[in-house]
């Protein structure tokens, strides 16, 4: 019997029905672009000013501050070259289990990378080492991707704020070079606190793709004090730093799922660390050989990352398929290639380990039934390898 | 009594039935990465690839020359940062009524503008002019989003086969520059042929936002041959060549519509060109001091771009939606401003004839009774001014 169990949220959501209400009639109804100036135009405009201001609101910000781009990939790289093509003479240092969408366009400038340690936390004593004084961008993620652990997101803006302080102080009355924090927060949306000035941060990205609103919808919140050069030009929209015609129904579904998610989040956390303990308790006790990769603690409810030692994850995510459950081996976002999970590796994991790990993530849709299921089918899999 | 008509389909169109059913299943039931391996997330990553094979069928490309973008605007942009930051040491010529998602990344580089002639359409000799052996891009629209014009896009591509022939010849045995063409396609895809290989071009941006599929979706159309460098980078997606999970609904209704529009093409611009002939005909008879801007022949079948002298567009404009009717000054496109439009300027019209000119733009739901009712309310409200 096929029992098809979805345990990829960290890949892909479902769009929430009322998000899907929400959207519809910008469609078709009320699909006016925008910038024009008559009146059922100027009532579209209205909208996504509302959605801006719903987002910015959610994450403590001036309506202004939000940026609405083409999903997380696109805010993470406006973030990275938006602000190191205006500071030329600038370094930007990121750790070394970023998304690749922070990652690769860092490298094209002098990019300094922050040490991870074996729990996937950032080695907060080598990044304070690796910033100087031409540091312009500190770019760390919210919560990894792959394991889930959530980074020391307000200690490193603290110490950024220090940073800003003594560069003032040392520059005198020259003009020393600004320094931002950018934090990733598309895996962090569904779960934590996301308040930009309890956090402290002066760029942050969120994603709709993963909080059940439609892909290629999100936005960067951009701090008004942070000077960057946008990535796509033309007609202006967007304070000149994201051209082209507004994604309507989209900026409207996403600002609906951002508010839901974060109003629900802390029930739905705790709903959903439940579920995950139940199922990693079960696997620990039927696979003694289990290893939970990244911290235990300070991570992500909804993420179990693992590894069984002498297995490889990309046949047993077939064999899973073919069983009826749907997990990941790394992230499903780089498209595919073999080489094993740079997040895995930055954490000192060998090869071997990082190729026999899964990753497991949760989402609103799972169900206990779920979680019984998939240990059961994780279970019976993985019983073919124990000999 | 306010009867309200929308003739301002160059702005924005309406989703089609037919789009919206499509991408229906892609936004939840069916919501998978196509990046992920299990089957379900496969059989989305095959709706994909099947979307591109469509577009590329009726561009008469290769599947693998199709980059799915977040719409025109990106598209544009990918085309000439890609472009010219691949290669740095040529120069840009551009026309001088481009869409300013082509127009402003041009200025970022060595580029030059060619002349247009009073009608609206590019004055080959100067374009042929300006282009020299370190020329890499040439950018000229296909049809012009605010007077509508159509240039010649097959004369352009054949001096610039020839000047890649004697490019070659002439560097001999060193290595010449590339010469590439790239066309915005944004305006002409419901009216014209988007054969490629029949227009000779090397690069063509088309939208879905103008053909009645969502707002940001579109592609570029990459010939194999073209050397260009990505704006946005992370994940690989789009033969790395556009990062981020994939759009799938947007995609799946963008190609959806693209064939019906490519298909239904010709009956459909007779049905237009018919309704807009008649819709200046009645305004030329009622307004006499009513000019065409724009050659008359020309143009795409849809687009009436007219000036009425001593008049004020765009309080006209609002005048004429608080009577029911929705038209345009200039480009919808661009985020409010009060500057008269460069298009209109770049014909040589002076600054109060472009400031006293509207654009009529008919679609796939305009009927002739819309035409009548447009005609009345725009000789109504004209009637005031003529005293």
């Amino acid at each position: 019997m096929k029992y098809s169990i979805y345990l990829d949220y960290a890949a892909a959501t479902p769009v929430d029905i009322i998000a899907k209400k929400a959207m519809e009639p910008y469609l078709t109804d009320v699909f006016y672009n925008p910038s024009a100036i008559y009146q059922p135009a100027r009532d579209v405009r209205k909208a996504v000013e509302c959605a801006r201001a719903t987002i910015a609101s959610v994450l403590g910000s001036k309506d202004q501050e939000i940026i609405f781009t083409a999903g997380g990939t696109e805010a993470n790289n406006l973030a990275v070259h938006g602000i190191m093509r205006r500071f030329p003479q600038g370094n930007i240092v990121v750790s070394g289990i970023e998304h690749e969408s922070v990652l690769i366009p860092a490298k094209n400038y002098d990019c300094k990378i922050a040490k991870v340690k074996q729990n996937g936390i950032i080695d907060l004593n080598n990044l304070k080492e690796l910033i100087d004084d031409n540091t312009v961008l500190v770019s760390v993620m919210y919560a990894n991707n792959e394991v889930g652990t959530i980074q020391p997101i307000k200690e490193i803006a603290s110490f950024i704020a220090e940073q800003r302080i003594m560069r003032a102080q040392k520059a005198a009355n020259s003009n020393p070079l600004p320094i931002y924090l950018h934090t990733d927060a598309c895996q962090a949306s569904n779960y934590l606190d996301l308040h930009v000035s309890r956090l402290c941060v002066d760029l942050m990205t969120v994603n709709g793709g993963k909080i059940y609103a439609p892909k290629q919808s999100g936005a960067l919140y951009i701090n008004k004090s942070v000077e960057l050069l946008p990535l796509i030009e033309g007609g202006g929209q967007e304070l000149n730093l994201r051209s082209g015609t507004e994604n309507v129904a989209s900026i409207i579904a996403f600002a609906t799922m951002l508010q839901k998610v974060q109003n629900e989040r802390k029930v739905e956390s705790q709903r959903i660390k439940s579920l995950s303990n139940t199922l990693f308790a079960r696997l620990s006790q039927n696979i003694p050989a289990i290893i939970m990769n990244g911290d235990v603690k300070r991570r992500l409810p909804n993420n179990i990352n693992f590894c069984i030692p002498n297995t490889d994850g990309e046949l047993l995510t077939m064999q899973l398929d073919h069983a009826g459950l749907m997990v990941a081996t790394g992230s499903a976002c780089t498209a595919s290639n073999d080489e094993p999970s740079h997040v895995l590796v930055a954490m000192g994991l060998d090869t071997d380990r990082a190729s026999s790990s899964l990753r497991i993530t949760l989402g609103r849709q799972t169900t206990e039934d779920d979680v019984h299921a998939a240990a059961e089918i994780l279970t019976e899999v993985l019983s073919k390898y124990q000999d």
